[in-house]
């Protein structure tokens, strides 16, 4: 299958979503020019062009994009080349209002907008397939033609009729009949059994809590469907050119797509991050995604979109300080990134995203923004040999399961206060500040090759993942997991016993007696620590030791961290600096080492192949040691034991 | 007539809801033994059985339930049957979708979550009767057969098209003519007038605010459907079964339903309990529920549902420590509970409840939660005997009146600082605190038994209430009322002078200029306390006496409290220390004792009959100085003079 | 043309909104009397009478009007007749569904409130110009009538169909064809282009950011269409009666009319003016409004609308502390008032504003409202003949743009904490406590009259704006400008460089690199202030001065306040009292002189024709230095050099 090393041949991609659509035709030669000025050698095409590629059902219009990729080709930029299905023109909707979706109040959502497509409409499908057979018929055997990008950001929930008639076909082939669903959703309750499937919905506006089961279908079934529109798109241009890596762009941590699952059926992973500026642990928001993506592309991975100054749609939307895109973007390829792009290249003068900066911002080529840009892409070129295609293998796992985030979401759950995200972020934190390379994995995943695997909350644990857990500590690993982990099954049916028994017997649980969450902002105190967010009331096995216990109040001598063997469980969430403490204490025992030993606060050690990355996140200058003799492919100069790094510093230093 | 009595023969009834549709059979048989050694002798069937009962429109399948019944036949439990017209089957909302509720923005409540039913559908009824009569027909000669339930938390608002044409005719019989509904109405104002009965809707969503006096009425046309559909299968009931009492479950303090009305239909006045662990005043929200029901009920009543530990549907759900359950529990049978039920037996392992406790949690039989309920279920019957049956008379009434609290609810209110409920909380929570024991009442209801009536507030007030009022201080009641009392007529229609002129009389309010309502948090000062909510620009008669006068700002030497003869009026909501202290001494005044002197804080003294109850609300051992010598029935001991209760401690005494 | 000079003849309008459909007419005859002992000269009658002229479609009931209109008459107050069609009978609604407005989320505005008709319903307009054709007919020559009021407080949006087929036609009228529309809309951008008119939408519910320029003309769109709603009435009263004025009130700085454009086609510019008795800022609140009001008739106005005490839309209403009402109603007249009018004469018993104050509250006629009512219609008959028809020309004009408050409110903006409103009200409360007298002027506007041209903020500026502007300083005026201004044009298409070039050379900006929006509560550093909500990374032009720097942080050194030649630009909002020295200084370099020197306080100075308004808005006593010798209107007395002012005390003084 071809890959993102066919796109790179030893360059990092750099460059971004152009929407030329936008602008006069001399604009394009301006662009053009000013992207050979800045090293760019990639751009997308065709996000947002279906209403001009289609100006009326079934008309085409290429003239303008066949002239645009002669002059990427003859520029010597390579062309990632979208298919428009994202954002179908007005006519569609007009045309067939069923393409439009519909929300769980029964509102749909018009055109004026975009994504305003049903992932169930088989008219919207049949437009799609039309336009994407064409492009790729046109544009397959283009020499500008690097790589193919599906749609964009696939997002779109869908609770209307045609959605509602798909979730039916999709639920009676993940059930067969109509008593298994009734078993799985557990309809016995509150009097919802289905004697025919036509009375099966999406789960619209109730008068009350909705069925947990088939909220959490409705989640897998949107995920699936939009999986649909993507594979079926894929296919079409596959067929046209077998030799074109294929990908769509995931958004950062997004709860609405298993990426794990997605991610099979891409050639290329990629993905778009926009931490916010002003975010203290911005770096730390950014290298999650990034390790996120990379362990989805278990190699190289792309940066789709990132933004070069600020973005738009956040309610006080900050710029870029100087240096933080070029440290940022250096981040993403210590971190795998063979491709750093941008939304979009030349900022919009009109649109809903106009105030969403661009690679050229309005300020133009002599703005701060094109200038820094412009010295990022001659540095991406001076390392670029050195760092394409290589991959490094961590120690540590962090397991992440889009299906038991999506369990763990419902509204009658028994704290509003505990967030999927904000959880797995405070685990990765900790790992990130202790400077301890981590990957994502699944919880099916083999897992033999960790010596240490963070489970910070599988709430939802299917029978293979707690089989894979229990015979990766049986051979030797070293696993630690947070509260509400193994509570339920597939199905969202609680274990007996309120979490899986053989979990307990893992971890020392005798009895779990009563979860007690913690409000908005308490803490409960534990030996040297305060908790947040939950504690539990265990009994625990007399062979399990109880490592930290909690203080005073209700729980007063109760387990706090639990410990078995290799196996260790958290029933409260440690405050930050003590979770820190705890990973580094763990991954010791597991005789993991950091990148670095004693890095100064805010400075970032990351290793990629042969290279070690140094990131200086602060607004200080700092000194970092660094044993040995390397050589800095950025500045040219030799470092010994020693290197300075002004504010957002970065050195890319090879042994 | 058949009442609770006739049921509990001398027992408190314990038990709850009881949901085996969710288990296998070979799980009733362990509830079963589990519910013998617990103490358990009532269980509430097929609250949530009609989609089990009848699969399909119009068949039936009762084999499941009949073995059911027969099963606790066998073991002495009794059954209180509910109709399970609470949660529609999903073929009734898919056949007849005009039986599901719209709400006031158009948007239909669909099946998958519970109560989706409309309670003006025609065809709803038809269905909810005919279940009603075959279950009734079925079982009514059967021996475990203890008490019939009808649906369960009747709590429908329907504002779509069938509901405006019942409305309608419900406003025809209330009014007789449009100009009659005109008048009342005030549709003089914003050109409104209703020319033809087609024309009038309920309450729709509207560009700006809503007419008052028809959201008023929408609020007892609900009160009066719901109640419509509650008699409707209580008579098919009591045709079958004479001789067994009917009930139907309230919310505590649910703004819904006019239960005053309500109760005069009910054999049984039922409820259902739940205060937040949490809450620093839990223990009186709950009194506050259980003096209310039991002046409902004018005598014993049934706890229908509480959870024997946390619920799933605040924010943040807290599980009970180790004694509330037993400790709240003995509260409600100190105040006239005979019946101290649960939502529900066994804690659900699937559906949209599962993290809401039962009396058997996910911990099973071990758990700490099931090994409570079976010491309470034993102490429940040791004490019973000398309990069941028992009702105490009290000095004190509260006045409340859901019609009052609806029209005082509107949007164009001058304050929406000013709840309802929260007035109402604030003035029981000073009569709790002051340990005077206390009755509500209806503004029309016999008050010559009281000496001191209380109205926290009673915005309208029907001129019968009126009259009712004054007749009870011209027989030498002792009256205290709280501001924006008598604002309005039963019609919304604000009394001449903005209050009515007989109760300014009676109170000595020569002329009310202006409400100054408070803004949130903020403070009047008064003589010697702190005003909160509300002040009023008041100028006094000359033969009242101002208690109490504003000091400072605008009203500076204005009456705060305000007295005239036995009749006192207060213009602001004193700081809580301030009521205690006020009703305090209105009480003495009027000759009415503490049920304990010099009770520590925290702990709260109940008579009920000849007994006792002495319950310790906080986590802190107390000691109690009870005169004279008590035999204590929990403990089989002699007390004399003087007990001590643990934390959450509970004393039964016996003179 | 006739003017509110045609109606005053002298007299200071003084009167209210009176609606004797509520009332029995009894009561019309104590009200009468009441009004003359209060001096009363005129009454807005009709606001909502339709369903009472008009109770069957077709009909007409104007016997209680004929009786009301001569009962006026025969008392000499005047009668300014209101067509009824802002609150349509249900009748309408009921034949006619599709004259009711529908929201963007496709809900239908039910009648039940009031303005639940759309502006865009042919048939809701043939309706009500039946109904203004037979009123005109009726009364045009009615003795008592002295002029029309055009519906009330015109506010409302539709997003329906029969609005969607109308902004169509809008659109084609200002666009001419589709490419046009494409163009201004900058659809190219996510694949927006129109192939077809119907395809083009009122900007509904979308997936996601909607497309600026379309909910921008759909803004104008809906201004233009209650405008046409509002001529076409007004073109009928007018043929009746081409003697008398015509008027429709405005609400007070509301968002929604294009006010400069409505008041060309008004005879009387009314305004109606609720600021909260509360706000600390209330009396500048009402002075912004009154410049504004008075700055659109380009003379006297008419205050349609206050309150005498509380309204009941707040969350919480504060009534009026004694010797408000007057104080703000001198206020008024200071400011160009010639009409003191209230919503309404007699506070209402029933209906959605009951709770709303009137003249004669519902402590009736000894209530403290209507007596200092009274007091004050004496006082305004004292000053009247020396006051109406003057008009003071000012220095200072305050630029204020519709379109570009419009524009700039787009949800995809960088700042949401950038409020339009709040910034204009911070400009003109640093003028305001500066006593510097100020009109307001639309950016076109003949600006050569004004010494010091103030722009707050005009984020949209067409050419001929711009052109103005530099025209402006061309001459010799002197300019201040906050960020945010200039950045783009009428379609709001981003002005190349993000800010207009001609702009940029006026203010001496070479490159503006960034906008660093503010978080909420943030604050930056400046040479002697902190600047608020905005800051930005400008490089000026050699040519300018940076008369003030920010300190530290990114944006160390880099212009705050920026001068060239007698333009400046302001690049953060800085904190109130320094923008009220910047200002001060401002006017004093362009010769400018506060109203007085030495001003207390609190105190307000305002001239009107050749009187001097001092007005005390604090709860102290004040003395103030008043040079010269002055005749007090209001106590008759002789002022030398100094006055003393009770709490809200007002002297009117002449030379």
């Amino acid at each position: 299958m071809p890959g993102l090393g066919d796109v790179t041949r030893g360059r990092i991609l750099f460059g971004g979503d152009y929407n030329p659509e936008q602008w006069p035709e001399e604009t394009w030669h301006e662009d053009v020019r000013l992207m050979k000025d800045a090293g760019v050698n990639s751009v997308t095409l065709g996000v947002f062009s279906w209403a001009t590629l289609e100006p009326r059902p079934g008309e085409r219009d290429f003239g303008w994009l066949d002239r645009l990729m002669d002059l990427m080709h003859e520029h010597g930029i390579g062309v990632v080349l979208a298919t428009p299905t994202s954002s179908p023109p007005p006519w569609l909707g007009h045309l067939h209002p069923d393409t439009l979706p519909v929300d769980q109040d029964g509102r749909t959502e018009w055109w004026g907008g975009r994504q305003h497509f049903s992932h169930s409409s088989a008219v919207y499908r049949r437009y799609a397939a039309a336009i994407t057979e064409d492009l790729a018929a046109r544009y397959g055997n283009h020499p500008a033609l690097t790589m193919w990008h599906i749609n964009n950001e696939y997002c779109t929930y869908d609770w209307g009729p045609e959605a509602a008639a798909r979730f039916r076909r999709w639920l009676q082939d993940r059930y067969g009949t109509l008593a298994e669903l009734n078993d799985a959703w557990g309809t016995a309750f509150w009097s919802q059994g289905y004697g025919d499937w036509a009375e099966v919905h999406t789960p619209r506006h109730a008068h009350y809590l909705k069925n947990p089961a088939q909220v959490l279908d409705f989640k897998r079934f949107t995920s699936d469907m939009l999986l649909e529109c993507y594979v079926a798109e894929r296919d079409i241009v596959r067929r046209h050119t077998p030799h074109l890596p294929v990908t769509s762009n995931f958004m950062p941590l997004w709860s609405g797509q298993d990426a794990w699952r997605w991610a099979e059926e891409e050639d290329v992973v990629s993905v778009d991050l926009y931490p916010d500026p002003r975010d203290p642990f911005g770096a730390q928001a950014g290298a999650l995604v990034q390790d996120m993506t990379r362990s989805q592309a278990r190699g190289p991975w792309m940066l789709m979109e990132q933004a070069a100054g600020p973005v738009n749609w956040r309610g006080v939307n900050h710029p870029k300080p100087r240096g933080l895109n070029r440290l940022w973007s250096l981040q993403a390829v210590a971190r795998g990134a063979d491709a750093v792009c941008y939304f979009q290249w030349r900022q919009s003068r009109q649109g809903a995203e106009k105030f969403h900066s661009g690679m050229v911002s309005h300020a133009g080529a002599r703005g701060r923004t094109y200038q820094e840009v412009k010295r990022l892409g001659a540095e991406l070129a001076r390392i670029s040999g050195e760092v394409t295609g290589s991959h490094t293998a961590n120690d540590i796992a962090v397991l992440h399961d889009w299906h038991s985030w999506w369990a763990g979401a419902h509204e009658g759950r028994l704290s509003t206060q505990v967030d999927y995200a904000q959880v797995l972020t405070a685990w990765h934190r900790a790992l990130w500040e202790a400077h301890l390379a981590t990957d994502f994995a699944h919880p099916e995943h083999d897992l033999s090759a960790y010596r240490l695997v963070v489970v910070p909350q599988l709430y939802s644990l299917s029978d293979a993942a707690i089989d894979n857990l229990i015979a990766y500590t049986r051979q030797g690993g070293t696993l630690v997991s947070g509260f509400l982990t193994g509570i339920t099954d597939e199905d969202d049916r609680v274990r007996p016993g309120g979490m899986d028994g053989r979990l307990r017997e893992l971890f020392g649980i005798r009895t779990l007696h009563e979860w007690w969450p913690l409000d908005a902002g308490e803490e409960v105190e534990c030996d040297g620590f305060r908790g947040t967010l939950w504690s539990e009331e265990i009994e625990k096995d007399e062979d399990a030791t109880a490592e930290a216990v909690f203080k005073g109040g209700e729980l007063d001598g109760l387990p706090a961290v639990l410990r078995k063997g290799r196996a260790r469980y958290l029933a409260t969430l440690p405050e930050a600096d003590r979770l820190r403490a705890l990973i580094a204490q763990f991954a010791s025992e597991a005789d993991i080492r950091p990148v670095l030993d004693r890095l100064p606060a805010g400075v970032e050690a990351v290793r990629r192949g042969d290279l070690l990355f140094v990131l200086n996140h602060s607004r200080e200058s700092v000194t970092v040691e660094v044993p040995g003799t390397h050589h800095d492919l950025l500045t040219g100069t030799t470092v010994a034991d020693e290197l300075t790094l002004d504010r957002y510093g970065v050195a890319v230093l090879r042994p």
